[in-house]
């Protein structure tokens, strides 16, 4: 991990850019930390972190300034400047072409655009959290949150670093996804626009269900994808607040 | 309103028990109020205030001592030590019968064990909030929580006093409420609790979308009907503490 930037942001947090082998991250921590704090992973939406900048550093820095946290994000696989890949670059072309047609988006088109996704990206995580922990300033324990839900799922089913996960119910979600979710047992909060125009809302009901998790919350809220209010930010520091400790 | 009791709690919370004519009620302030506050009425589930006393008392002190707010509570009509009336014993019976034998409720017992409670409940709930409201420590808004839905439902209608309202979808619902619940337009919490014995939960999300209220959040948990998380009356004040200003 190779830090190639560092700002002392006016809320007292520290924003450090980073690379890891290739992938660029952002590294948030509260610049007064005196103890290791503990750290919340942000997976990011795949649509780049520099469109995603302003709302992953919002969240970063509010867990930091407020909550103490340390919290990171990194570009996914094919996102940003990452190369892309010819099978992900069909499947968005499939899924762009059935959604503009008004077709139901078929499992061929959902297992080709996520599953690769899923494996790639989960041991880019891994691995840029044996960096994150290798830290001083980190110490655990470690949440995650947000981004494509089927990355997070499988994470918290591997991952036994991650203690509690924030997850969107926002994203097409691959059947298989289904099973891995039953062997989910760290605490969840899930968040579900109510009316969100590219989810099936029972569909989402239904993954809810499916968490074998013994704690677990699903905060529903009014509007499409992009409407999730503001109170939910404070709403989901208080989840990490209440299990990493 | 006449005051029967008085007690200052340990909490910094006066406790005062009063009586609205033949109805009895408790009465809980921050005693160091220098200005008049908010108010939230905590409405009982029909099973007397007496036996629901800790429960009650827990959240409107944690409301007074944590965020300032008054909250107050009566007890229902046929409730503790209130008359009883027959058609309500009798609805009580069939609904022990039907429950006891493994049968479906029917519509005509939820109608004749609900409908007539919140016909006399939403009136009382009035002229206690008039009572509540001449007295100098109460300034509003007015926030309403708890109980039988239904008696939420009718008096977020009729009564525009209120200003928001949590509910816990945890009730029999007449289906003439769902009607009802449309013209709903204050923000709203519900609480449902996922596998809730008594309660069906795709009527309870029905009834959530049914809501005519722009603001809905749905806190969905683990667990049955008195399973409700102890993070949930934190959640439940902050979403007061945002509307009641």
């Amino acid at each position: 991990m190779r830090f190639t930037s560092e700002q002392r942001l006016d809320d007292g947090v520290l924003e450090r850019e980073f690379t890891l082998g290739e992938i660029p991250g952002i590294l948030w921590t509260p610049a007064s930390a005196s103890a290791p704090v503990p750290l919340i992973l942000i997976s990011p939406p795949p649509l780049g972190l520099r469109k995603m900048y302003p709302r992953l550093a919002g969240r970063a820095r509010y867990y930091a300034a407020k909550y103490g946290f340390a919290a990171a994000t990194i570009e996914l696989p094919g996102s940003g400047d990452r190369p892309r890949w010819a099978a992900a670059e069909q499947a968005r072309a499939d899924l762009r072409r059935a959604v503009e047609a008004g077709e139901p988006v078929g499992d061929e088109i959902i297992d080709a655009l996520v599953l690769p996704l899923v494996e790639k990206s989960v041991p880019e995580w891994q691995a840029t959290l044996d960096a994150l922990l290798s830290l001083p300033v980190i110490g655990g324990p470690v949440g995650y949150e947000g981004g494509v839900i089927s990355i997070g799922v499988r994470l918290a089913v591997v991952e036994p670093r991650i203690s509690a996960a924030g997850f969107f119910a926002g994203s097409f979600v691959p059947r298989s996804m289904f099973e891995e979710a039953r062997q989910v047992s760290i605490p969840l909060q899930v968040l579900l626009q109510w009316d969100d125009e590219g989810n099936d809302r029972q569909a989402a009901l239904d993954l809810f269900d499916a968490f074998g998790s013994k704690e677990k919350t699903l905060h529903a809220n009014m509007g499409g994808h992009t409407g999730v209010p503001q109170f939910e930010l404070d709403a989901g520091a208080r989840f990490f607040a209440r299990h990493l400790k």
